[in-house]
């Protein structure tokens, strides 16, 4: 269980053949670019690597897989990619959950699940660690990895958008353009195309979507039944976390959704209110302004009660649900 | 009417003093942003300079001119950032159009009217072209600069998400944040925040979201009841035309307002479909991707049904209203 350098975690990858990389479940950019640039790179070297999810990609990022096929291989060295918890591998986690051996994160709130573990919680996207990581690894990064980069990175900091988002993230994306990242034909993709199962989507959480504390906190919550009427697949709610905060006034934007097996709640903040620390009552976590977890209750109703009291307490407002 | 090279530029602008810097109407982050950070460099320098418009800056950018006093000066010196044809100037045409000395623009369509006229398509952004000007001119960006370049950037490519965003984008953005521009602060303000106005329109929008020839075609019809209910102001409107098209499987969105005084149209397409050409047939005009005009209907139904023929016909498609 310890705490690697970058140029430490470098010497162990490469020491090491047979490798395969972990996704979290509900796979999204950053797991998924982060992935297939580590996965690329490491064969690049001449190992064998594969990469796996418990969840299927999302269609959406097939541009970044959609030549990629796994080798025969027999894994000896499990690396999990942007997983914070090894609950977060979903149907994998049974498999490999005790068996991770390297862990590669960005979550401050990771849970050193791992054998080794290098986490930088300053990197706004897991895709900037692997991105550092490369010379390290002696790989030069070729056109497939700079998309896989370029997505991880964008879709983690919202385009650019989010507070994470630094002068290295921006160093970073002009050098994944020198080497000819797919930057327009990504972006349209990634933040300018809404499939119609998304636009339902869309529909029901405006509809679905409620304010309290004098406008200071809102709410949206998706039922199954909403999600099933859709059509939507998982990848269709990406980013449907964060419309309620971008509402003016509101300072804690809560989502929450029923998936059928429980209340999956997400939290998006602007400071002075902190994310993780309302998600941390219900044994969750994440980053300051953006975090999750899930919640016991009986109803959808009564989840979202749940939320909004523990936020309004953390603004210090009063709410009587 | 010459065109000069940066180098040039810089070099008149060194030797002039009491300097007026005109932005367009209608002004955005591109052209406010370009005018503050020239007009601050300028009084870095030790120069009388002031800002003007022919409309009121919108009060979202008010942090770029907050602090900002114009100063007691008779211009003797005329520059017009970001504007492409002296038509922009808005009311400032009459007193200033046959007099601009000095444009600095990025508009490949530049009318050059001025005197003298740098021009760089190439350029994202004015804001870029300013940010490459400064060290011409012997001036260290300090914060207040940086913010207001940093503006001028990101609402032109769309936080870095239009196909105009270059390597060169992404440095000058690194370079902006080590300067210290409140990146996350401009950016929530430019990218993530709605009015309820807003929000409420964008309900409307989606429920009035109708689908024709298996997809391809999608209008979003907005009534002045609508807008009157949603309590929006014309400012909430932005963006909101190019919605229909995000769709997937869209080519041609339709976007028709009822603005009580005549149903505005506005086209928003994908290649091979040309919205220009859709909107001529009304006596329109506009881009290749972009176009609008205004339409006669007894009804905003029969205005969509004729926009929705003529998008049809254009396509190529059987549309049957």
């Amino acid at each position: 269980m310890s705490r690697l350098t970058l140029t430490k975690t470098a010497e162990i990858l490469l020491s090491k053949d047979n490798i395969l990389v972990l996704c979290h479940r509900y796979p999204d950019g950053d797991t998924i670019g982060s992935a297939f640039a580590l996965c690329r790179a490491l064969r690049k070297l001449g190992k064998k690597a594969n990469v796996m999810c418990g969840d299927i990609f999302p269609s959406v990022y097939s541009y970044i897989y959609s030549d990629f096929e796994q080798l025969d291989m027999k894994e000896s060295f499990i690396v999990a990619v942007d997983v914070a918890d090894k609950s977060l591998l979903g149907i994998l986690e049974k498999p490999y959950g005790g068996k991770v051996d390297l862990c590669i994160d960005h979550h401050g709130s990771n849970g050193f699940y791992a054998k080794d573990t290098y986490v930088d919680a300053s990197s706004a996207s897991t895709g900037e660690i692997i991105w550092s990581l490369l010379p390290k690894l002696g790989v030069e990064a070729d056109k497939d990895i700079a998309n896989a980069i370029y997505t991880a990175i964008s879709t983690d900091t919202g385009c650019f958008k989010y507070s994470n988002t630094t002068a290295k993230t921006f160093r970073t994306a002009a050098k994944l353009v020198d080497i000819g990242a797919d930057v327009a034909k990504i972006n349209t993709l990634m933040f300018d195309t809404m499939s119609m199962g998304r636009l339902k989507l869309e529909r029901a959480a405006l509809d679905s979507m409620r304010f309290y504390c004098g406008g200071k906190i809102a709410s949206i919550a998706l039922t199954a039944q909403m999600f099933e009427e859709s059509g939507a697949s998982e990848g269709d709610l990406e980013g449907l976390s964060s419309l309620a905060r971008k509402v003016e006034g509101v300072i804690v934007g809560v989502f929450v959704r029923d998936t059928g097996a429980g209340y999956k709640i997400s939290v998006r903040t602007h400071q002075p209110a902190n994310a993780c620390e309302i998600c941390k009552q219900f044994g969750g976590g994440g980053h300051n302004a953006a975090a999750g977890g899930f919640i016991k209750a009986h109803s959808i109703d009564e989840a979202v009660d749940m939320v909004i009291n523990a936020a309004a307490k953390h603004i210090g407002e009063e709410y009587v649900g």
